[in-house]
């Protein structure tokens, strides 16, 4: 492939990543420009978190934080607030996150779980941060398990308040954004108990109830007890902290009632019967979090990868051939597979993600009480695998290249170890991704019924391997493809059937099915009479991971091949874009040939080939390599570093 | 395998581990708890940096920073000054750093290419801290090719002084630690020029010169100027910085002349007459600093891997069987795959470091006249594939560690987001990894000849070739083995051949010989008449780094089967390790399994038994892996955090 100087190709493939949603994009992108918006090393947290404070109201008025929320005027636009807070991880991931916070998971939990009077209260506020919220889930004893939360949320008739309490040092509320220092509201998730009239007391689950913790000059509420997690990993401009509360009171209207509401004698009432339905249907109105924290990571793992990719084109070492003085570091062939395979995934996970936002957006787009309950729980589903894929990817980046930079690369001037440290930790907030793996395999074991909601382990053990004789069928067309690569072996990308949009289709859509049969299979022993359930679901449970991970592999290539679809035929960003594809196709069959390998979907000519075609596509794109980076959009600002200097 | 609650297997364990330096060991790690040396987030860079000033004064009166250098009472003892600065990785990395910058780096560069006056001149001030020092190698345009390094040591034979400068912007000494603040001299290196009485001046490569470069204030002296690299991606108590020379005069006899020196009229002489082999020669006496970051990096590691296991055994969470309460995370399989295997590494490595540690001893404990050069070669080259293999176990062990501990891994107090950063460079200097594990594989395919320093690239790849028959004989007796592992088939570990020590060494020693041998086969191309080398050569690269990789892998095992047969026959600990030794040959395989189906080591049913001997492994170290780390010896207050509490 040949440069194209004039950005030309460039421009194209911009278009191509920054989809629907482009307009927002600009709109944030020169909003980092103007305002410098760059992490910073060796800011005093006080500072640092002031400074983010002030970066968030100069927010407000480009019009996005509102545009996240539906009012009696407007429907509001979902896609585009999480795609204008996917932009600010082009900038600083610590405003990212605060903002996240703040308008995402704060006025999510009030626009999603609360009814018109909580609205009408806190909306506006909350969009140009009169209220400042934080988003008090995660308990020091328990993150990914949120059902088991200790918190207690006690109804008492008599005044008609609900009593927020911490009972245990394990249900205090850690590692909350905002809660160290500038949230004066928290949506706090509590376990509800209530009596109604002649009735013992009974506990229904978590509910969120918005709780006020500080008064207007910054000092606990009486009865709360906050304190600071102090520094961590990165995001240094958020304030996390640790919340205790002693016996709160807070009327009973705080209650975000949306799905279940306490009536003034105490009666329990909720269209939904059961406690597991409820809360997970509660949770699935968050699912904006997790979209907006998977897209936010991928945009700083696209910045990293283009420092990196940047720098390997300025960066001379060693000697070249001839008289020609050293080489670009992109021009060694290791260099390429260590970014360039990267950059193809970026561009899957890019696409992958703008499905994702769209597909949010059009179920958020409409009255919560119109969805349909299988729309949402496919697009809680795939929320969590795009999550997963592209957080992983970000983080894996990031280091990688950092490494790439050698010395450079670890100098904070030139942003990749601030980089590298706010992403570690998107892959454990919004859902550690091996649990959300977890959930994913699970959803395609048992195709997304709901049912599951009300099971534990066990009874899911064996709820899923009841269902796994519907779900595991084998695709014949599939099977006539993979055989017939199998079959033939060839050489080069250029001549071979792995460029083959259908072929790469039916390898990854194969592996997954091929692992979702299996793991159906070995959970099926559950089911005998003298079979441990339990014993059997942690013996599967790396088998079901790996179904997780194939699931989304595949996920990220359908919307890739999408992408290409729509591309004008014999157009050069066409091109370009299809080999991109190929790449990531072949590097992702590379890391796992093993498996491949094993369960004979490929050859071992065929094995072969696949290696030396990485090589072949890294080579083939490595004259654009500079336009692919170039098409993230990154702002200027973010790539004014010394080592490009 | 049943838990030892009275800690003797640990012990035992450690005896292992600990090897012939365990008193060294034992009086570093009671340093670092009475003195509580471990790693803080937050402290302003001039505070760390003073107080790790003040923290390498209090580890001189302990003894070893005297023991790194031979003296007219003493031989010294190298192997107890590696092993003390590596216990330092339990503590904090910016004073391992520091101390090995200075008596391992400055002071190695004055010891081994300095002469019996610099000796006298510096040695006893450099250990007790008189003389502060740093060593000035890395340029801004020049990290992994030193010999192009462009500062100039230009001789004056009129006032017999040698100029030292920096001619170009690329020419600036960089990332260089102590020269920010405390270095008062620097180990220049830099191009000798000289001209004897009636010659035209010449170039005679790199040399290293002692130049004093801060006054006793501080202040840079005339011609200096140094800066300050600021804040990094970690080690925050280093201060790295810049060096600019202008026109600097230092005396004749500043040039550490131990293989060359120029004589006052500028005659130039050295012993060893190929340029090239002198630079290497001088090198190659400071292959300490290399195994020392290998070792130190290695000690970060295990502490990191130490805290993960114990969050694992402390840590609960969802439901587990029955009413027994929710599962600690080692119970589950996706977490003991997380961190066993890596443990598993950590052993191997750890006996491969000592193994490389008594090599180094041996070598530098006789005049340095009287090495062996081919000894020489072989500890540089083991000293490379070593630092490779434990440095980067490390960084991802860190990585790995904190990820595992979720939301309580992210945050300072818990260290783990600060070992992660501070051990990140661990891969990047002392030899960027990538270009050493190229150098590994270099060294495998020419037989370690000397010869090949004098070669560029072209040249190298003509000679490899001409190696290549006499180093690629298949080993008939591997081969046979491999065979019968190819022709078996088994199922769990305890009946398999891949757990007889003589089969997993064919294993790795047949991936390395394949791997050498096709190297080899592919490089022979360059030497047909219409090949251009340069090309073969970057057309190869990633096969010869695959090389390296196998070679590395081999050696770790080799040493970690030797140190299993030390142990008494029938003892428990000799068990376990065994048991350890077959993980880490199991994910190794796992790690690696396509190369071996591609290449027909195993076949698919062996692979498949492969993956399912990995969670046997696991499952059957699960009782031991406290006992597994505990044998590691990080001292309490390193693992005193609030999240083990």
């Amino acid at each position: 492939m040949t440069a194209n100087t004039d950005t030309a190709l460039s421009a194209s493939l911009q278009a191509v990543l920054d989809g629907r949603w482009a307009d927002t994009r600009k709109v944030v992108r020169d909003h980092i420009q103007a305002a410098g918006l760059v992490p910073q090393a060796g800011v005093p947290l006080a500072d640092y978190r002031a400074r983010m404070l002030e970066a968030m109201a100069a927010m407000v008025p480009l019009g996005f934080p509102a545009q996240g929320f539906s009012s009696d005027d407007a429907p509001g636009d979902p896609g585009a607030a999480i795609t204008a807070i996917e932009t600010l991880g082009y900038g600083d991931l610590s405003l990212m996150v605060k903002a996240g916070v703040q308008w995402g998971l704060f006025g999510g939990a009030v626009e999603n779980l609360g009814t018109a009077a909580h609205h009408r209260e806190y909306l506006s506020g909350l969009i140009d941060l009169d209220v400042l919220g934080c988003f008090a889930m995660t308990e020091t004893g328990h993150g990914s398990d949120v059902q088991q939360l200790e918190t207690t949320a006690t109804y008492d008739a008599a005044t008609q308040e609900f009593v927020i309490d911490s009972p245990t040092p394990s249900a205090r509320k850690d590692y909350i954004g905002g809660a160290a220092e500038h949230a004066r509201y928290a949506a706090v998730f509590a376990q509800l108990r209530t009596a109604g009239p002649g009735q013992d007391r009974q506990g229904y689950g978590v509910h969120c109830f918005v709780v006020p913790i500080r008064d207007e000059a910054g000092h606990d509420l009486p009865g709360v007890t906050t304190s600071d997690c102090g520094y961590k990993g990165g995001l240094p401009g958020v304030d996390n902290g640790r919340i205790v509360f002693d016996q709160v009171r807070i009327p009973r209207t705080s209650l975000l009632n949306r799905y279940a509401d306490v009536d003034p004698d105490g009666t329990y009432r909720s269209p939904i019967e059961s406690d597991n339905r409820r809360f997970f249907t509660m949770l699935g109105t968050l699912v904006r979090g997790r979209v907006t924290v998977g897209a936010s990571a991928g945009a700083a793992g696209r910045l990293a990868l283009t420092l990196a990719v940047k720098y390997a084109l300025h960066r001379r070492q060693f000697e070249g051939p001839g008289d020609g003085g050293a080489l670009l570091l992109l021009d060694y062939r290791t260099h390429q597979r260590r970014l360039l395979p990267l950059v193809a995934r970026a561009y899957a996970f890019a696409l992958a993600q703008n499905a994702v936002t769209a597909q949010l957006h059009e179920v958020q787009s409409v009255p919560a009480d119109t969805v349909d309950p299988d729309a949402m729980r496919r697009l809680e589903s795939r929320a969590a695998a795009i999550k997963v894929g592209h957080s992983s990817l970000a983080s894996h980046a990031a280091i990688e290249a950092r490494t790439a930079c050698g010395g450079a690369g670890y100098m904070a001037e030139n942003r990749l170890p601030l980089i590298r440290d706010d992403l570690d930790v998107f892959t454990t907030f919004e859902g550690d991704n091996l649990v959300l793996t977890q959930l994913v395999a699970k959803d395609l074991l048992t195709a997304y019924a709901a049912d599951v909601d009300d099971l534990d382990t066990v009874g899911w053990v064996r709820f899923a391997a009841s269902m796994a004789r519907d779900v595991a069928l084998e695709k014949t067309a599939v099977r006539q493809i993979l055989q017939s690569v199998l079959d033939s072996s060839d050489e080069a990308p250029e001549d071979s059937d792995l460029t083959d949009p259908e072929t790469q289709l039916a390898l990854l859509t194969g592996r997954e099915d091929h692992l979702v049969r299996t793991v159906a299979a070995r959970l099926r022993r559950a089911t005998d009479d003298d079979a441990d359930a339990f014993e059997v679901f942690t013996q599967t449970q790396d088998h079901l991971i790996k179904a997780g991970q194939a699931h989304i592999d595949r996920l990220a290539l359908e919307s890739f091949q999408h992408a290409v679809e729509e591309l004008p035929a014999d157009s050069p960003e066409r091109a370009v874009l299809a080999t991109v594809r190929d790449l990531f196709v072949y590097s992702t069959l590379e890391d796992d040939l093993g498996w491949f390998l094993m369960h004979r979907f490929v050859s071992v000519e065929r094995a072969k080939a696949i290696r030396r075609g990485v090589n072949d596509l890294c080579e083939r794109l490595r004259p654009v390599a500079d336009d692919l980076v170039d098409a993230f959009g990154v702002p200027a600002v973010a790539l004014d570093v010394p080592m490009l200097g």
